[in-house]
């Protein structure tokens, strides 16, 4: 079941015995959680560094996504970095956190039937169908360079909310080439540069989304990260519904960052 | 798609035309959206009045779930209390909300779904066997009378999140009757007052969860509350995964609200 989540993982040393019960199910404790420190400077944010600096993280980042993935436990790995209180940052110093799951993320399960539906009723990858839609309509349009497209998605679902995409179709993370890595730091130090500076700074999650590691090259997903801004309370409307209220257009959005 | 959520409500006066587009689709802003002030006290929580005035404010949770499913438009009707800043309350005067859509919503087709594969593989509803599994095992149970069992679910995603479910089978919060609401007015305020005695007044989001008004009433679905209290940060793990980290097994929580 997804809502009624009836999968629990469990502690060091749990004695929990639900043997006895076919509803719930328990499953070990196993995967990894790594935490990166982009920096020395506690001060200096991702984005005030250079990108060659950026670069290098962003290199580590995929250096994870490869050893990981050599596990045969690992089923998806998810990095995210989580800037601000507000957004549940419990350490001040720039880092970034990996967290790698011995099973499918529900919402990654979620996402790959949609990119599966829009293939089987369009013939194309809904991202590779985006981009250049976007990139043509402009009015959502952040910021872009040759390698990626940094946009507010039509449905967002945060004020500001902002996806960094690459051009070209490619499903795994951990086989960028150093040539889009050195075009993604450029796009990610302009897109967090824009956020900070107009948008006063705002705490945000940043999610990169990459296909889990059993899919081949040529599956339909289609890497890319999120950046969620956390603006705005998430509350009962949300967790009950699975909909979200949003106050401010992604054109309003990507109009007051972009000028 | 549902993570790539591409459907829209508009904006009253939306000029944006995506008709030139098969990507994205933009539905009317129709619904309701209604405010229950649920006493002229500003000051006095909802579990702080008698049992007779919270079965008032129960009755006319009722009378609206009624009234909004007697509209052709309406397909589902979504009751939450959100309770402190950090839950998303702008109003500090005690109220409840009402929202209803004309589509049914994410979170409720996925749990219909759920009740769904769980019937036909185990041929009862899943919150039937749930309920006097918890009540056997006691462990997760936080209080419980004659009609309701509130426990902290088995895989609970917050901290001390607990349920309310009715014992016998019902599917839709607006044929309960009056019978039953006395003895939820009576659940509510003793759950409510544990979590405000108990964990220091949280934030919490309380919401109810009832079928789609399309369900016929022997249709499998079981009508419930869910309370979340919001005492950790969802961040880039849950964003990403769609899975959370809860550092306090429901049995603790459970544990600490009844003793």
């Amino acid at each position: 079941m997804c809502q009624i989540n009836l999968l629990r993982c469990s502690k060091k040393n749990d004695s929990l015995d639900i043997s006895k019960n076919g509803i719930y199910e328990m499953m070990n404790g196993v995967g990894a959680h790594e935490v990166v420190i982009e920096s020395p400077d506690h001060n200096k944010e991702l984005y005030e560094h250079d990108k060659e600096h950026i670069f290098t993280v962003l290199k580590i980042w995929r250096s994870r996504y490869q050893e990981l993935g050599n596990s045969s436990i690992i089923k998806y790995t998810q990095l995210f970095r989580n800037y601000g209180s507000a957004a549940g940052a419990s350490l001040t110093h720039p880092h970034s956190q990996i967290i790698a799951t011995p099973i499918i993320p529900k919402n990654i399960t979620e996402e790959l039937e949609g990119f599966k539906r829009y293939y089987e009723e369009n013939g194309k990858c809904i991202l590779c169908d985006m981009v250049p839609f976007e990139a043509k309509e402009k009015v959502r349009v952040v910021t872009e360079n040759e390698e990626f497209l940094s946009f507010c998605p039509f449905a967002a679902r945060f004020p500001f909310e902002t996806w960094i995409v690459p051009k070209n179709h490619e499903n795994q993370f951990s086989e960028v080439s150093d040539k889009n890595l050195r075009y993604l730091a450029d796009i990610l130090k302009k897109t967090l540069k824009l956020l900070a500076e107009k948008v006063n700074d705002p705490p945000y999650n940043l999610i990169l989304r990459s296909a889990p590691y059993f899919l081949k090259k040529d599956t339909i997903y289609h890497w890319h990260i999120q950046i969620l801004p956390r603006l705005t309370k998430v509350a009962g409307f949300e967790w009950g519904t699975g909909y979200y209220i949003n106050p401010t257009p992604p054109e309003d959005a990507a109009t007051y960052l972009r000028e």
